[in-house]
């Protein structure tokens, strides 16, 4: 009972570290072996022993077995009963925090890699779509009130740039992430002379986590800021789910969607329900309660290892995955979703042109607040025609996307994961 | 009474972004001349009567009027009264949420630049403190249980470190905010010819927000991106003050302040109570809710400004100030710690050096298992005797604290900034 | 400097305190006396003290000097000023945090009381506009999209039973609130052999809390029951919000507001926004925020006072004002709302019909499916007319609103604060 | 792949709601009879069909097939497989909704009802731990600090009375989970003449939800009301084991736990680690961030069902799960702790009684600051000796724990749930 009740699902969980466990192990031992702590042979004997087991997993034919308490464990498990005591050895100047530490640093910088890449996608398929549809009006609202023109050009396009701002967050929870903890021990270091810059290194880590109480540490901090950086993705993607869910009511009728990607009522025969939007808009608003969960979990513990940190991985693992899914599959509708060119002929939309009318009338000398007052009282009088014609030319504006500009901006932050 | 809910502490908020408003409405009328909306005579009045105003916010002779209500019609009405109707053509080209949109940006950019100095600035002191007690021993734990050992070079030392993680939050929130929102009028962009890249240039904004439906959007994301930085930093001094809350008890006594840095007790004659770091934590604490208020208020709310965006200035306005002053409070206070040097003295103590014996066995050629079990046997018979002897030597542990590297990992990200 | 940062605006937040202090203080003197720690002659001369202060507190004229920590300490300078050493008499047998506690509980009673009478005028309001407008239909929507009648009886209705069930949480919060804490000194009781029952019926407390470090427990706790309480209120009121700003947009057209209680725009003529009931969107929102911000600030505590309970004064004391204004709005903006009669003639709600029409079928022998068949293929082909009747008897239904036994369960609820 | 986004878990998480579909079923059928829906044939039949299936399902039989898409489609599928075409017919005068929402009200119902039977287990648990060691002494802390004499019976039993406030909660919860929606359709009633007051009274409900807006808008109230009772719960488990974590430190050995319900240390052959109770406040931390998270994805979603509303269950469902095997272990540990009977005897908390030596001056005539300065001279020049004598005496203190009284404080609680 106990042990259900600490371990949980700690066990599959770890099935998603077990390679990376297996890549830490590998450095390490590499390293051992240069400080004298392993010999040549028992280094190479291992590092076969190692890459079989990286094959297995590879292969999906690895388990974590019943009875055995964690990955590291599984691993070391293997190495024993295939060389015998030589095994053990790879755990020479470790401990388990170590190991876990490790295992998920290099989970999530490939987690966060992969988030990246995604969110990418999404970003071209919206540029893609803002360009396609930059002809295309649509009405703008302020207060949920009918207020100025926009476009399609506009709308998708700025998902796409606001996308760029969130990937600052992702970049910078991946260079978080990317620091080498391996060495760090029970969170106060080693006795052994251990060369932490060898294991950087092999690792691939951009920079190596100095202080060894310090890597003990971010155990929570790098998970928080990797959510910080999901939830920003997921505030943004949920938005866009919200507008869609908004636009395919009758009562905008703004876009569509094919039958086959919408869901019927029981009771209702006319019903296109827009499910997968609203799936979509659910899950991101349960990625954005993460890292207050994470903040939760560990607020007011003093410095050093708990056994609380374990159940991070119960929180960020599904969150990684669900952002992953969630992007694809937004992508994937994106790429369906239909437009309707016609919104405008609708006789309520005329309002959105008085500004567009009252800066004409401006731009050919009448004071601003005269001009605002004339067009006002139009209004009220029900008298107002709209000129229906939009001529915004400015940077970013309705007539001047700047989608290149937009997705330099993009390149930049990916450039970072360089 | 309506205005009183609606408007709320608004104009007392928007006291501070009184010169953030006249800096934005300088660069937007010397863009306004070039694109011939403002004569060149009007634009030097209007520059004029603009630096004036900006003169008295300096000199603290800035109020908003019982009455106006805002910062901006504060401003504009100013000018009105100074220069005639030439004061209202400040507003061509504009609307209220261009205004507020690059006064918000424009404040963020500020107070995350003095929030990344006040970090910095606690930066150095844990540094100096690191290096400054980097002999004396203190107890690590794992699971609040006596564990190995550790120092104040290295306690103090992780706290810098970590701050250094934060800061990549808090350079990612920088450049989020500094990107130029004006000519995004009401979220649709205008009519008028506006030179965007000219006014980005004049505010010294690093980045255009080109696509004008996302430099409104943007409110709310720029937030909450500040926001989780300020959760991030405010998550490790809040780990810190409760360490010092901790081990200020007399069931540790690692470290103590001069009396008239602590708290006496009506009734106990006995009591030094840690009360600022105690309010330290609960400030930080505090703040570390604040980027899920955000989500709170923002989520599910469609494209397009909503009233509602108003009230973030009442969420993220106290935050700025209170990390700012937090940090000020935090260098103070670690400037004036003293940390108990003979801590080890006490006998129980002696386990922490278990692992050292242990691994001193191995390195002199015992299987580790064996040593483990030898150990063990001596700790439950009551005869282990520890050698208390330390030689931690690789990077990042006890003998080898890479301050400089740290340090020199903390300035990579500020440049950031510059 | 440690002064600002520690104090705050507790002395604010204090005056808010002031009477129940007094409250707690007379109660404490009369229990002092009783078990012979005051003289009848002391107690009468602290008595006729503290009543003279309770008059300048409800007449305005009581203020927290500069210099003087708290609320406790200022009535005790004022009674020592004016009896001499009498005056600190009230202090034997307390601790200041006995003595915020009693202070936090009367407090938290009262507004808790006000919350659940401004939660029901609105309910009333509700219940009458229900009632008023009951044979008013309007589309019913899921998913967003247009499924079946609905009427303004049952939309106005059905907030007014929602606020029932929030009311039962306000209840229990009451009862949480209404336990009498004095006698728990600095959370571990004291040697004075006080009389705790006496005091509880002096101060008209439900109960005793009974266990003194329960009793200090509470902290924290009783503020995050009113929370959740509050939070559940205003998730009803922010949601109704929400759908008047939906319903006001000119593509529903449901409801619209007198002018004055619109808001224009600054350049758009035709604009009339929900700025009301958008910030009170907002204001709801930041209140669901609360009981995760108190849950921050003392997750993983130990047991004992600790000054960080201090902030939960600013968490909790804007929070009760905040609603109880936001109520008194609600119930004032809804008095005031039109409800569009003609909804209906839209073309495009005939949809609304399509299950009444299947169900008629049905009631007169067709079998679902095949009925269901036949009107999904009317709609298809373009040919669906409506009936337009709804015959809708049962409980709850449009045609059976159940005001009254509505108002039972309200009242039902209310009951428990008697 | 869409259906695999929208369905996600649902199936899994159906499973729990099997038995409540069923309940609801023969319950909707038992009326629908009665209005003539059904004829007393068809519903004998059902009925027959309804109590085979329940019979499995409580056999653990009945699974959802794939290709089902709910729980209540797999009912229906089986009726109809079994029964022809009057299977269908339990879907007369019902939709989805409906079902769903009348399953979660029983289920709520029932969870609710389970977490309060196990959180009366752990209040018993700790009142007979506060009888059994009310003699036995402990340091009392406020700021960490040594403040005044606690003890055993103290601490065991303000944990339980804080339970019973908590329980204030659960029930209020309770009553909102109680409440019939059958009937409620798709949320806007039906045209069926359906008899409520009869479905009511089959399913043992309290009470009606009478409005069908109203009853359809409760799904997320309910949820987050049962979630705040949870959080509820949880802040006080999770206190308890942060305390236990404390005590359990070398630092303070207050108490201990047999070796075989702590684990040790892969490195450290002296470690005792209190895993479980880690576990148990990092699941506790995490049920507190159940309710923000509901809230997040309920927040500013417009009146009527949403595909969104769906994920309560896999926000909830675990939720209740957790917090019940959280509370058995938590009495199975706290039967198992063992306290440190001579605490008191280290010297380090003579100061302890420092108060207690001031009342007794006080008592027999010195003047309290006389006396409060006396003692702390004493502290200071290092000669203060304790009487270390604790006489305390009023309700519930030290010696007199009022144990009775607070059981039927519990008590009363309780009985709401009858």
């Amino acid at each position: 009972m106990i042990e259900e009740y600490t371990v949980g699902d700690d066990r599959e969980l770890d099935m998603r570290l077990a390679r990376y466990d297996v890549e830490g192990s590998l450095a390490h031992i590499a390293m051992l072996e240069t400080i004298g702590l392993l010999t040549a042979e028992e280094l190479e004997k291992l590092t076969a022993g190692l890459k079989e087991i990286a094959a297995e997993i590879e292969a999906g034919r690895f388990e974590i077995e019943p009875g055995t308490e964690d990955v590291h464990s599984q691993v070391e498990l293997m190495l024993t009963r295939r060389l015998g005591d030589a095994g053990k050895k790879i755990h020479s100047g470790r401990s388990r925090n170590d190991q876990v530490l490790v295992d998920l640093k290099l989970f999530l910088r490939d987690e966060l890699r992969q988030v990246a890449d995604a969110v990418k996608r999404v970003f071209d398929r919206l540029q893609e779509q803002s360009e396609k549809y930059k002809e295309v009006l649509m009405p703008g609202y302020t207060h949920l009130q009918i207020a100025m023109p926009s476009s399609f050009g506009l709308w998708f396009g700025a998902y796409a740039e606001t996308l760029a701002d969130d990937m600052r967050l992702v970049a910078a929870a991946w260079h978080i992430a990317n620091q080498n903890p391996l060495g760090s021990a029970a969170g106060y270091g080693s006795s052994f002379p251990l060369d932490r810059t060898m294991t950087t290194r092999l690792m691939g880590f951009e920079e190596l986590h100095y202080n060894v109480v310090a890597a003990q540490m971010s155990r929570g901090k790098s998970e928080r800021a990797a959510a910080a950086a999901i939830a920003a993705v997921a505030a943004t993607i949920g938005r866009l789910a919200m507008d869609v869910c908004l636009f395919m009511s009758q009562n905008f009728g703004f876009v569509s969607l094919p039958d086959e990607l919408t869901t019927g009522s029981s009771i209702m025969p006319h019903k296109k329900n827009p499910d997968v939007f609203e799936i979509m808009r659910g899950r991101c608003n349960r990625l954005q309660s993460v890292p207050n969960e994470i903040a939760l979990l560990t607020t007011n513990l003093p410095v050093g290892y708990h056994r609380d940190l374990q159940l991070l991985k119960d929180i960020l693992f599904p969150a990684t995955t669900e952002i992953k899914r969630t992007l694809a599959m937004c992508d994937f509708m994106l790429a369906h979703i239909r437009v309707n060119e016609h919104i405008l002929d609708d006789k309520k939309y005329d309002y959105l042109f008085t500004v567009e009318d009252v800066n004409r009338m401006v731009l050919a000398g009448t004071p601003f607040r005269e001009a605002y007052k004339q067009v006002g009282m139009a209004v009220q009088r029900g008298e107002y025609t709209p000129t229906r014609e939009v001529r915004h030319t400015h940077e970013g504006s309705i007539g001047n996307l700047c989608t290149a500009q937009i997705r330099r901006k993009m390149e930049r932050v990916m450039q970072e994961f360089e």
